[in-house]
């Protein structure tokens, strides 16, 4: 069976914890939904932040809703390397031990100790197509995308079912870029 | 036979042509070598330039030496994006119809009409390597990249074979952050 899923290219953004998103924006502040995302119930928000590291800070980083237990932001390697954060590849949640950052919002600013990870590539699947396709939570696969001129084949992709989930392949910018990924691209789970 | 290659990460850089170098750093201008580069008489100059599209302009744009007989840009899909030019994937040398920017140098500036292109991937080798792992110049080949957490392989990969080549993989930073490389890797042309 074709194991034929949608690549979607995550750009840089931050997920906040209801504290740090007061800190950030004020006593009382919802998010605003800027655009539903693949993911039921996800969003992007009007809300930006400003992500600072040692050597640069970088503006206008989207917020992702809803709210989370933990604040974590996701960076590309090419973007925490223009502002000087070495931090390591993980599977959201994972951020124990990751690196650290400063937030600033419109009205105030936190210091991250960890929640700063570059994305590990993953797909989400939907406990029916992960059945029908034979695969398992936390499975790891090789997924080719066809792209002209830069096709590539992605190695450690790790497989992630819940039954909220959508069927999605979730790359970084960098990997998208390498890709060359434009317009509407699945991938084939090998 | 294994057939192993080193890869290197290729960061934003020009080339300059004779003239070009002196409209943007004087008349009688020579390029200062800052390090030898792994392709044989190439070299990284000391002199940067800032490119500029109608997006975003990016200072320190490393000048790569000896002039050549074009001008030609090479970006990241990421820098090019950042700066709002569109550019073809192209291998280097074939920059007729790519993209157009402008180039400040300290003393003057010039608008290139065509030149800036992303690298498509390749890999140099001697003929004596080519012959022993049986590649021909300009064939297309895949090669794996074993890193870990974020292991790649490279489809349309194109083999350049010069007698003044060393055996090297080029990738740009995109897709060497995609495969997070970091210190000395190895890919293996399957």
């Amino acid at each position: 069976m074709e194991r034929k899923v949608l690549v979607e290219v995550s750009a840089r953004h931050a997920h906040l914890s209801p504290a740090d998103l007061e800190t950030l924006f004020g006593k009382g502040h919802q998010l605003t939904v800027k655009k539903m995302l693949s993911q039921p119930g996800q969003f992007a928000c009007e809300e930006k932040v400003t992500v600072v590291g040692p050597k640069k800070e970088m503006a206008g980083i989207s917020i992702l809703g809803p709210v989370r237990k933990d604040t974590q932001i996701e960076l590309s390697l090419t973007d925490a390397r223009a502002i000087g954060i070495t931090a390591p590849i993980r599977e959201s949640g994972d951020i124990k031990g990751s690196a650290s950052c400063t937030i600033i919002g419109p009205v105030g600013q936190i210091v991250v100790s960890e929640g700063l990870i570059i994305a590990k590539r993953h797909v989400h699947l939907t406990p029916a197509t992960a059945e029908a396709w034979g695969l398992k939570d936390k499975q790891v696969v090789t997924v080719k995308v066809g792209t002209p001129e830069r096709g590539l084949i992605f190695d450690d992709v790790v497989i992630r079912v819940r039954a909220d989930f959508a069927d999605a392949m979730h790359i970084d910018t960098d990997e998208g870029n390498a890709a060359a990924l434009s317009g509407v691209v699945y991938g084939f789970i090998l």
